[in-house]
């Protein structure tokens, strides 16, 4: 049964994340500080850069030296080479491209662009210009911060680890699972049936990307700094399945 | 400013919608029997399938008559020719297909499967096999429901129109703004700055989108009859701004 209502609202007070913080700790002291108290099927959406920020997937832009691959691509794209030399190397393939804009397949599978690195947010060092790499496992890490929580408030809790990417026939950004645990990924409605007893066209719904996009929606993109949202009203299930479950597989792919 | 939090709520009671029903009035009395009261800045999130029924958009797949052209492409994606009829009839053009599939753009410029037909929910009479189409005009619906409402209660409020979509690189369906009144579709970010004052790399958010995401995880797709969603928390404004504002023109268009 879908939801009959749900209820997200930021966490205030995330501090600025640096590497080796435990997100897990600051999680719980900022509930605690805005006088939540964790209950079971809260799932917890964190930005994903704070999760990149927190394990250190930080570069610095003048330590990355572009192959001949990248300077070509990125003179043909109009891009800055040492961006696109990390593009490449955090992805599989390029998907699509054109002047300004690169689609690749991540090497988790997901499909954005840019391979999801950002400069928004990382870092106020005048020094260097700094950029965010995805994390390296974005359900491992959901699973992590869940089990952290879990432990120490003796809730069951869902994680989401949320990015904002954009869509090819649609404008804006919308929100996606990158990494999720405790959750239904997708929902299956094989077998189901409607109102009048008629078998459903529609078969699945990615119900951890409709999260993830609430839950962007109150993130914000600026300087708002508020990467953390509370989700309620959702049921967190024990599953293994996530977020992979969500990728589309390439030989069911028509785009690619 | 993004919002701080938001509530999303199913309204009950919606009673089976019939060709010439009206929409305004049924909400009203649905949101009153469920005990809420519209307040300002309240949106009313609405499934497109009873718009459609009541629209009377609404076909009776023994009368139609598929072209060679339906004959042909139905007979080569292996489905059936007067659906695929209505899917040519309703699309200004097929941006792809493939045994079972078939993605094309809608005359209003949205690109999805089928062209939007679908046979869940749309008729219990077991002489004929039902399909609805998409509205006529979402936007245009979603205006005139708003300022019927608004008529009757005094409230400022926004509507949205959604449907669940599927999407190219990722499983499940995702709800989209169909239509909107009364809210900001697209959020610019331009000039905007990070924390750090840099400039952001994201320019824009699809939060009519996100909204619909957000519903359509409380509509459901089977036999739960939930088709509106009341939301509250974002701020509606004064715009004459719908859910064109979301199509990605064709020009910068990648995979068209």
């Amino acid at each position: 049964m879908p939801p009959a209502s749900l209820s997200l609202s930021v966490i205030r007070d995330i501090p600025l994340v640096r590497t080796g913080d435990d997100l897990a700790a600051i999680i719980l002291q900022a509930m605690s500080s805005c006088g939540h108290e964790f209950e079971n099927n809260d799932i917890i959406a964190i930005a994903q850069k704070i999760v990149s920020k927190a394990q250190g997937r930080i570069v610095n832009l003048a330590e990355v030296t572009p192959s001949k691959e990248a300077v070509r691509l990125a003179r043909e794209i109009n891009k800055d080479p040492r961006q696109i030399e990390l593009v490449l190397t955090e992805s599989k393939s390029v998907i699509a491209c054109k002047p300004g804009v690169i689609i690749v397949e991540h090497h988790t599978g997901v499909i954005l662009a840019n391979a999801g690195i950002d400069h928004s947010n990382v870092s106020a060092d005048s020094e260097g210009e700094y950029v965010s790499l995805l994390p390296e496992d974005s359900n491992r890490s959901a699973g992590d911060i869940k089990q952290a929580i879990e432990s120490r408030c003796g809730k069951k809790i869902g994680v989401l680890i949320t990015d904002s990417i954009g869509r090819p026939w649609r404008l804006g950004t919308t929100g996606i699972a990158l990494g999720s645990a405790g959750i239904l990924p997708l929902r299956d409605l094989r077998g189901n049936r409607d109102m009048f007893g008629h078998e459903l066209m529609v078969s699945e719904t990615a119900d951890a990307d409709s999260l993830a996009s609430a839950a962007c929606l109150l993130m914000g993109e600026a300087d708002n700094a508020t990467p953390v949202v509370l989700i309620r009203g959702f049921e967190c299930i024990d599953t293994q399945l996530d977020s992979r479950q969500l990728l589309r597989p390439e030989k069911e792919d028509l785009f690619r």
